[in-house]
């Protein structure tokens, strides 16, 4: 594995699924891995999750760790090559990247899309570049258009919680005050086409994801209808991802807000998100709080999922 | 122990300071009890003492640790329940709290008072819902009325230095620019009020701790016959605590800052504070580099406090 | 070793650049020497390369590292004796550094040049405190007149690369939009000084550094007659240092930027730069990214340089 950004990164998801549940059982089982192996972590946005959850994981399978945020201590990076850099930033990412890579064996980037170009974000700009001048393996702390450790996360979260063989899994579209990026929407669907759940989105128009990330998953318009016996109700806000919508924010109605009366056209179902998450705006109090919430042990999950996709990079360097 | 926030919390006094004296005799002797277990630093407000003798004697012990500094790098942190949150807060720590607790075994948690709210600085607020909600033992870093490891500290310090069996101690007020909180003034009385010293407090009329703190220690209001005879002079500054006036500043005497003269009134006493403190505010310069002057050596024992009630959090989990 | 400052601190350089390729070859080698030992690394200012660096290099040796930003998350700190503390510095560096010390057993400093003043400057005011008043030893991670760590990788970099016994190596200042430093040059110039190397400095009229850092060196203010030959051709900005001009900017001529045009004067030389680097004013786009370019192995070399200096730290104390 030279990098982990998608579903196609972690081959065969039974033999993923067991594997985090091998190690969620005995998650210092594997710190020979990591000895003197170095996990550089760069953030250029804010984390909690991510954060704490990565380096449990890097430090569980004995490695050192190293943060760095880029924008506290650090140096203003710039981006774009050409320019003759007489402003404020002091750096350029084609020094910086193959500097950071000279000190660690495993880099994970947390870069989110900046909404500034549709093309900048979807190409992965950030972390494209990370990829190719680094010259070590990198995996994705949620970039710009992709959050593979939380969907990875969610998988086991719902592999552990599934009632029924095939269960009925709605990714639903909430309001929320600002643009957010479709990075977990997009992993989430990536991820739920890549299994045999009866997989659907629902939002209102205007909100369709990237075909990429999509796929042929059913979407229905209807917010009621397509909860109608779920087992799983994973809510997420993102900002407009069509044409000249990009980063746009198309619709605010609250009536999209997951609540008890529409938890109670579920099978009974259990609600996602994947945090931080804006109380009364994506969800009441009250579903949050309910016994079917399973937003603590998805967070939970995430140094599993990423123990596991850390232990498969450290497998393929010893 | 499932929290440390008060002299109850530790138990036999004497048999904390043996513990402590011989964890400073060899501070690397307990490092298996540390081994694959996570201590989680959070610090909602600045630290450079605690931040770095918490840290030490975490690793002392052998643990792994994580330091969270809440205002950079991660999400503003919502604590009102009932809110919609469609302000600049991301996440509630309703949410924040269960998961920080996942990716840890113990808790540390600064939280200043805030002065907004007598009830809420009092009761604890932000403390207690870790407490509450995070599943895991936590203690406190200083928090809104408490600072039990410098409490635990200055006594390891007093014992070590006094001469004879029943030192006098005085914890005096002195004048500070800012309002500050009570918590080491607090803590300070109470740990004294444990012991069988001669404890006498000295400050303005008006500056009255809260009773449960201050307990039955007499209060003199004229410092100069408080400090005759003291072996111990414990400076702090403290905004007022009773009634309206609470997180005032009723004074601001220059006559209360330790000086020479002052000092010259003690039994050849020494000089206490916290720190960080202001010179020429609490203590003159000559004061505080005096061969008296015990504040560097106090600092010192805040490893030695935090790795003893560390050692004793993880005693209970093996 | 108490310090490490300059060239003097290092003893032979043979001996010095010897033992760097042989921990090159094995950085893990020497892991015993740091058990239960720590390092605090102190952030006055922004750092990349020198906080992974030192970090890894400290990690490989088998050190605990705490790293302290002083601007975020601790105290501001007073630096003037004598001042009644009533303004925003809540602490002073007379109470902070012993404190610093109480900590840890070895300690990095980055402290920049402030241009206030030149005296406060070239007395290492800042880093001389930590030497003076921690009771540990200190080395400096770029301080307001030396970036040691950056010169002796520098060192390491032209011994890997030379070509012949005694290459020529210039240092030429180059164009930049703000006033900078003048520790790497200086650094450099004093390490270069102490080989038998053909070294020459070249500058615009007024840019002359200290000469207890220039030494004999010559200075030639022609670059392209100072480049002709070079084997290596070391670009840095710099402010003045001379007389009133101390800190300001007296040149911002683009003709001095590294070009292709100034490379092909030299013998096929290497180009080196200590990092950050503002490209198209220090250095086109084309002669960084030229096989010539030894901007990253340099870089790269930090974490040995680190790591030899650590070590010998490591080894007075055991």
């Amino acid at each position: 594995m030279k990098k982990f950004l998608g579903v196609q990164d972690i081959g065969n998801l039974h033999d993923a699924v067991a594997e985090a549940l091998e190690v969620k059982r005995n998650r210092f089982a594997y710190k020979h891995l990591g000895q003197d192996k170095t996990l550089l972590m760069i953030f250029f946005n804010n984390s909690l999750r991510t954060r704490l959850s990565t380096q449990k994981a890097a430090m569980n399978l004995g490695m050192n760790v190293m943060v760095l945020d880029v924008n506290q201590g650090a140096w203003k990076l710039e981006t774009e090559r050409g320019v003759v850099m007489d402003g404020d930033k002091s750096e350029h990412l084609l020094e910086a990247i193959p500097v950071m890579g000279s000190f660690c064996d495993l880099i994970g980037v947390r870069s989110f899309a900046r909404y500034e170009s549709k093309e900048d974000d979807y190409s992965e700009k950030i972390l494209q570049q990370f990829i190719r001048y680094s010259g070590k393996p990198v995996f994705s702390m949620e970039s710009a258009t992709v959050h593979p450790l939380q969907a990875f996360a969610d998988l086991i979260t719902i592999e552990e919680h599934k009632r029924t063989q095939r269960p009925k899994v709605v990714l639903t579209w909430a309001p929320h005050p600002k643009a957010l990026p479709q990075a977990v929407p997009n992993s989430f669907a990536q991820w739920m086409n890549a299994t045999d759940y009866d997989f659907v989105i629902t939002h209102p128009h205007g909100y369709e994801l990237a075909s990429e990330f999509a796929g042929n998953a059913p979407v229905e318009y209807n917010q009621d209808k397509a909860l109608e016996g779920a087992d799983f109700v994973y809510a997420k806000n993102w900002a407009a991802y069509s044409g000249d919508n990009y980063g746009k924010i198309l619709c605010q109605d609250r009536s999209w807000t997951i609540d008890d009366r529409k938890m109670s056209l579920t099978n009974d179902g259990y609600f996602m998100h994947c945090l931080p998450v804006r109380r009364n705006m994506i969800v009441t109090d009250s579903v949050i709080e309910s016994p079917n919430s399973l937003v603590i042990p998805e967070a939970a999950n995430r140094e599993i999922s990423a123990e596991v996709v850390i232990k498969r990079f450290l497998e393929e360097m010893s």
